[in-house]
């Protein structure tokens, strides 16, 4: 047993007050702020991730790995990360040997996801990952399996678990604020850049659903708080555009659910979209945009009058509040609200989806 | 010939002047206020259709058919129209003998609209007819030969193509305005009442798919002025629901059109939708309310910058443009911007988008 863990065992022992995460999940404050490896120091990492340590409780950043040592030196002296606690890949296994390391914070391309996270859990750390959570739902399996095997936590990167607006209207949808739902409509995409990872499969997977239009699916799913029993989509990339050669730009699906609510949903890599809405026998309840990194905006309309709802800056926004939860949920011995099961639902989804498209038919998932 | 038709060709032979339409479709005015019968007496023909005759230039009401005498004496009275162009529907094949009936308009429930048009061609009128043209192609296309035959000329009721904010849209989403489409959304929906005859498959053929489903399958059609070529749909209904005995409920649907767009469409019988988005590479343009009597609301997003479009009031509602429409075109010998095969082809889509639902298939269909 690393020493980190000791401490956290000993901090739980002592019967910890709860920490105030406003209100995401009870969870007993860790004895000190727990220490994230960031793995993968690409524009997310750097410029979403990283910063947002600053506003956390519970959470610090304690080491780097990168594939590129300028990187490594960059951000290295920009965090005042030791030389000790900077990574290569090749030394990456290297980390269960850092008793400052209690968290592996995979931001990788997503055909690595796997990889890194169960190397991380034999490593003996906790593992937060990026979504998707992999490339396949055998994949999240593993991950699970390897995390449960070392004793260790999985977490998965669903920052918008943690926004206020988001979690208001899952209350709001699945309370019937606006009646049982009926209908839900989820759009996510954007028109991508030519020349990264996101466009080759070998790296990414897939096109726009692993990245963008997960979104869509995911939100379908939290609003609900049900799992989809038939799924049908369609897909359309023009292959003569030189950024869709391997992966897919458009693919629109719909998903039916146990109580009969159908979502219809949108991915795009060609066109903008950020937005959802629940329609309910009453009225519905509109986010747009919905899982931007800022500037939710909700509107509701019930009983014929639609008006805007307004929430408070939190303290704490949406990438501290994530943050933070894996550290207190590894304090207090529970599950994160984003485990690894929730990764693999969605990847189960989305391989029905793809199954869908290509099959042209219609896909039967078990409740 | 009857009366009024020989009229009319000598009026076209007169070599008519173009009428002021409001930029709907240039037709030679005709030589006189042409004069509609109203074959059905519900909400829809009294309440919406009849007032807006006062609004019109060509078009005039000159007789009533229904089933019920106090309707008729109702209406008949407070439209001035005398007992001899009043008509039971045992009466109906008299209107032949009528010379101020010029164009029959049905406003039947769905499953007679065949019938009561095909007749009215037969007794050698002009026929307008609700939508959804009929409950089946077949029908549709003994409807457009019924005419043809005839002689006259047939136009399904779809007003929304008169009205100014959807024909704006039809040409800033054809002419590129915020780029190439590349997705359109389109909601349209309810929450029915129970006790009406649209809830009553033999009379309407279908449910939310039929009555308000088919506005936005007709607004992805329009938008893009393509006919999709794969279809896939999902229904949802609780027969437990006594609306929904033997209609179904909701019945979301896709299709993918042959430049590559995907639309996304809902249709509910349970739930309040109107409205679409036509999503371009640059931005989007959204319609909420899109297709209600009238309130039509326009954003548009371009290049980062949201706002609102707004369009003076027209002089001519779309009840009425519509109403005036068909008489510019027999004056004009031009055909109805919205012809039997307009009708017809949204027919051959909900065939499909049924048949999709019932077999869980994506169905494909001939460009």
């Amino acid at each position: 047993m690393d020493r980190s863990r000791r401490e956290l065992m000993g901090g739980i022992g002592a019967g910890l007050v709860l920490a105030g995460m406003g209100g995401t999940t009870a969870c007993a404050a860790p004895p000190r702020k727990l220490g994230y490896a960031i793995v993968g120091l690409g524009y997310y990492a750097t410029q979403q991730i990283m910063p947002n340590f600053a506003g956390c409780d519970h959470a610090k950043l304690v080491a780097l790995v990168s594939g590129t040592p300028a990187k490594l030196a960059q951000y290295g002296d920009q965090y005042g990360i030791p030389k000790t606690h900077r990574y290569s890949y090749a030394e990456f296994d290297r980390i269960g040997d850092n008793p400052d390391i209690d968290i592996v914070y995979i931001v990788l391309p997503n055909s690595l996801h796997a990889e890194y996270s169960i190397r991380a859990a034999q490593a003996g750390k906790h593992v937060m990952c990026e979504k998707p959570m992999a490339v396949s739902a055998a994949e999240c399996q593993a991950m699970i399996a390897a995390c449960a095997k070392a004793g260790r936590k999985l977490m998965i990167g669903y920052r918008s678990r943690f926004e206020p607006y988001n979690r208001l209207a899952i209350e709001l949808a699945r309370g019937g604020h606006v009646g049982p739902t009926r209908i839900i409509t989820a759009e996510h995409g954007f028109p991508i850049k030519a020349g990264q990872w996101r466009l080759d499969r070998p790296l990414s997977g897939g096109g726009s659903m692993m990245d963008i239009g997960i979104y869509s699916l995911n939100a379908a799913r939290y609003l609900t708080g049900e799992e989809p029993v038939e799924v049908s989509a369609i897909a359309s990339t023009d292959r003569s555009d030189p950024r869709f050669a391997s992966v897919e730009d458009r693919i629109d699906f719909m998903l039916r659910f146990p109580s009969g609510i159908i979502a219809n949903c949108v991915s795009s890599y060609s066109s903008a979209h950020n937005g959802y809405r629940v329609i309910g026998t009453q009225g519905w309840i509109d986010m747009e945009p919905a899982t931007q990194y800022s500037g939710q905006t909700m509107m509701i309309r019930k009983d014929g009058v639609t008006a805007p709802r307004s929430l408070p800056v939190p303290a704490k926004n949406q990438f501290a509040a994530q943050l933070d939860h894996l550290p207190e949920c590894i304090a207090n011995g529970t599950a994160p609200i984003v485990a690894g099961e929730e990764g693999l639902a969605d990847l189960r989804v989305i391989e029905a989806i793809y199954r869908s498209a290509a099959e042209h038919r219609s896909v039967s998932l078990s409740a």
